[in-house]
């Protein structure tokens, strides 16, 4: 039998470890001309509420894994607007 | 009391409603040049264990945001590789 939170664990790690090439990419390349804030934004919007939602369901893999990529989020929506007129 | 489900529901669909602007770009402009096609490989594989995670949980909104984001991700995939030479 599969334990649910180290499956939880995996999923969360794999989906969070995709994030980061994008934001790795933009912070190299101090562009981010290919974005779209509004789509960060909605994204930032809606992994917050499946925070809340990990929190209310007390699952500690959610909370986790959106949590982070929250985190990312808010870095490239900084990013955004600090190379935006490069 | 907020309904966990109904939370559910919305931030599946903010965080599905996020990727369409990129697979409608990537559609659109034919070209597909700025994804990596590992990071996508590395997302639908971590989407998927989500959906086994939601199956174990029986949670119904986290099965079908991640399956809708992996069928995102699979046209991504798909479209990578069609305008990769372009």
């Amino acid at each position: 039998m599969i334990n649910e939170n180290i499956l939880g664990i995996v999923a969360g790690t794999l989906t969070s470890l995709s994030m980061l090439p994008q934001l790795i990419k933009v912070i190299r390349e101090k562009n981010a001309s290919d974005l779209s804030w509004v789509m960060i934004l909605v994204l930032i919007l809606g992994l917050s509420l499946w925070v809340w939602y990990g929190f209310l369901k007390n699952e500690l893999p959610i909370i986790f894994s959106n949590a982070f990529a929250v985190l990312v989020n808010v870095c490239l929506f900084i990013c955004y607007f600090m190379y935006k007129n490069k």
